[in-house]
């Protein structure tokens, strides 16, 4: 439901507010139901595709649909999946046990070598969080935002969602709908912070930057450097801290 | 592993700089695998339980430990459960289909009803974040916080942790492993926003007041407001919105 409002009015201390709406989401797959994740509704069947390709589920286009035998937030996605979609897994051997060394080596698996390019100025790394339209945002001060941008920084596509990783799915969703993937030379930027799970997205979807508003985790930059990705938080007024990859920031 | 640093130093820009430290935990249930979670290492037999007891598959303290037989990163507790720990289930009939209505009607099944107190000032509930002592985020931005407070707003315990539901999970594991459960008369702070998922291990924990720093979705306030939870978001420079149980505020 693409027209869905991002936002619903409540009533706060007497006074009317808006917040940010919030769904669950079921996503089937040849109709067995795979996960349900807590959204804010609009662009479901994007966020469907974004998230299966984003865990290499998928690796093309699928058949996608809102479900027409219940009221309301199911997806229907076509089959089959690449692997069983159990649980994670990020054993390297036997001996070895959890550790982050396996995931990193989950995602390299997943995910095709980068390009070596593009070259990007510092300065615009800094500025796309400004270029990051987000409406719902400066409603509810609720919503997170991720935007795909090409390399000179003009916006391509931008999603809000309560969730950072559902915005993130939606825009890869969304490029792999209109044939977008791999996005080499292009950039992501997200409105909060910088965890595995959103490198691990970026880096499946082929794309060589990644900004955020906010700071990277031990083990986002441990997966940039590994796959490549040029990896850059605190983005706000001008600034930026490059963690991995600086070799394309000039 | 209570010591180990929320933080590591690496460089960034030819300087040092600290980050949050991010790695897999994988929480086994009677030797089973149950789920892998990204956390911030710490008070990882805490995440479990209080992970285990918000999702309602536990209501009382279990045999926990880190696992022996693999180097790390691995949690055993001991079963059983309450329930299949399978996928979240948020239907009501099998003609609604997956709906918040569904969402809100799974934690009362799974919540006790509330006290009609504590009564708490409105400029209680405003300062509380400044309460949250969070010395990994000073350090790098990174992480986000939990805590719990006696009705005075005196802290009795903070969790920190680069996922906001773990801090929140490691808060409610501690309280458990420490008799503290139900949280009646406490009230709960976290540094970001108020999620459905939040509001919802506040309400199994039996805590009766929620602030967040950041905004409340919508169905945040409906489960708040269904469960009679004070609900407080922008808890800021000395104010406070308050969304829902606003009976509790004086």
């Amino acid at each position: 439901m693409p027209g869905s409002p991002l936002y619903r009015e409540v009533e706060r201390d007497g006074e009317r507010d808006a917040v940010a709406v919030e769904e669950p989401l079921e996503i089937r797959v040849d109709g067995e139901p795979l996960s349900v994740t807590m959204r804010t509704p609009g662009h479901d069947e994007e966020l469907a595709l974004g998230f299966l390709y984003g865990e290499g589920l998928i690796d093309g286009p699928r058949q996608v649909g809102l479900s027409d035998d219940l009221a309301a937030n199911v997806v229907e996605v076509a089959g089959p999946l690449r692997r069983d979609p159990g649980r994670r897994c990020f054993y390297t051997t036997s001996s070895c046990g959890v550790c982050g060394k396996g995931a990193l080596e989950e995602v390299a698996v997943a995910s095709a070598p980068l390009p070596s390019g593009p070259r990007v100025e510092r300065s615009l790394l800094a500025d796309l969080p400004e270029r990051l339209r987000q409406p719902g945002f400066e409603r509810t001060g609720g919503l997170h935002a991720t935007g795909l941008f090409d390399a000179t920084g003009e916006p391509l596509l931008v999603r809000e969602d309560v969730g950072r990783h559902n915005a993130m799915d939606k825009v890869v969703g969304a490029a792999l709908g209109q044939g977008l993937l791999p996005l080499h030379d292009r950039a992501l930027c997200v409105s909060g912070r910088l965890s595995f799970e959103l490198v691990q997205k970026a880096a499946i979807a082929g794309c060589p930057v990644l900004v955020g508003v906010g700071a990277p985790s031990s083990l986002a930059i441990e997966l940039a450097a590994d796959r490549g990705i040029t990896l850059a938080g605190f983005a706000r007024r001008g600034t930026v801290n490059v963690y991995a990859g600086s070799d394309r920031v000039c």
